[in-house]
């Protein structure tokens, strides 16, 4: 048999390092470890090399905290945008979720994750500060708490009001229920139950 | 609206890069990609660099062509092995595969794929001409066909049968069939039929 069934010390490195990816099981760490041995080194290369500068390179908007090449960020620099609306999400991965509707003209403020006392994670871990100075300095404009649905995202959501009710800022949050377009056949109970819970104004 | 919808240059040629490997999608490569970009840098650079060493600095051994930190590889190196009998392969996966059966005690030798028009690989592109000196030194021992069960793996056997038919050689391959324990219930027409046709004594 193969010492510990590697046929190479540099493929089992390889492999275990593809498999701290997440959602990436060994087989396919195994199956892109050899799809890599037979790529033109270059290629390869590229790919290191874009990895490492994402992580060393990448900046952060000194506003919102998206990420960005630059020291503010494209929407921030963006005259033509609403900064008088400042939409709250947790990830960066929030903001391209909500610019992708093409829905939304005011501004950002990514928290950095949610609070999370499980794994850790406390208020003074969030740029929550940086947006209080922001609201501060916003007057009577609008904050969006656009968190996740889960306790972490309702928890933060609670904290960041208790810190910004002292502003005349008008707080909304994101509209919940069935999907739009949705069946009741196809929602589960809690969505459901919550939908009916609570239910809107008919507007014909 | 961001400019292409990436926030930065840098998530965009990161995701870009991640999303050349087979497999992943647009969504993952930006799922792993954002994540790389909580993760320590050193972390980073650890993955970056054994995915540039596996495919620079990775050998292949000089007998059969598997990968190896040697010039020969520990399976060739292994005098406890049976040297008398050849497993010809298509990737180095399938001596993975096979080795972690347990049930194969031979040598190998990886032929690198498998004869395609289709995607211009040749004869000549496969290591058949090693194949056929190693079979010719080897006298009267075995080579064992385990190729794909498909055109590209039968047409490379035939090919390699009539390189390897002049040597006094066995040539073998792998029983196919139902698979051991599988009901004939839940066997696709194709393996049913060719099952029926290959049929075997009764060994009672």
């Amino acid at each position: 048999m193969l010492r510990d069934r590697y046929p190479s010390k540099l493929l089992e490195d390889a492999v275990e390092a593809i498999g701290t990816l997440p959602g990436v099981g060994k087989r396919s760490a195994m199956r892109l470890a050899l799809h890599l041995l037979r790529q033109p080194s270059e290629n390869v290369h590229h790919l290191a090399d874009a990895l490492v500068h994402l992580r060393d390179d990448v900046k952060y908007c000194s506003t919102c905290m998206m990420i960005s090449d630059d020291d503010t960020c494209s929407i921030c620099a963006d005259a033509r945008r609403d900064h008088r609306t400042i939409c709250v999400v947790e990830t960066v991965r929030d903001v391209m979720s909500i610019e992708a509707t093409g829905q939304y003209n005011g501004v950002y403020h990514v928290l950095g994750g949610s609070i999370s006392p499980i794994d850790g994670i406390g208020p003074s871990d969030l740029t929550i500060g940086t947006l209080v100075s922001r609201v501060e300095a916003l007057g009577d404009g609008e904050v969006i708490l656009a968190l996740g649905g889960d306790v972490e995202g309702e928890t933060t959501a609670f904290y960041i009001y208790r810190q910004l009710s002292r502003f005349p800022v008008k707080l909304t949050t994101l509209a919940r229920g069935l999907g739009f377009g949705d069946d009741l056949e196809y929602a589960d109970e809690v969505t459901l139950g919550r939908s009916i819970a609570a239910r809107q104004p008919f507007k014909p």
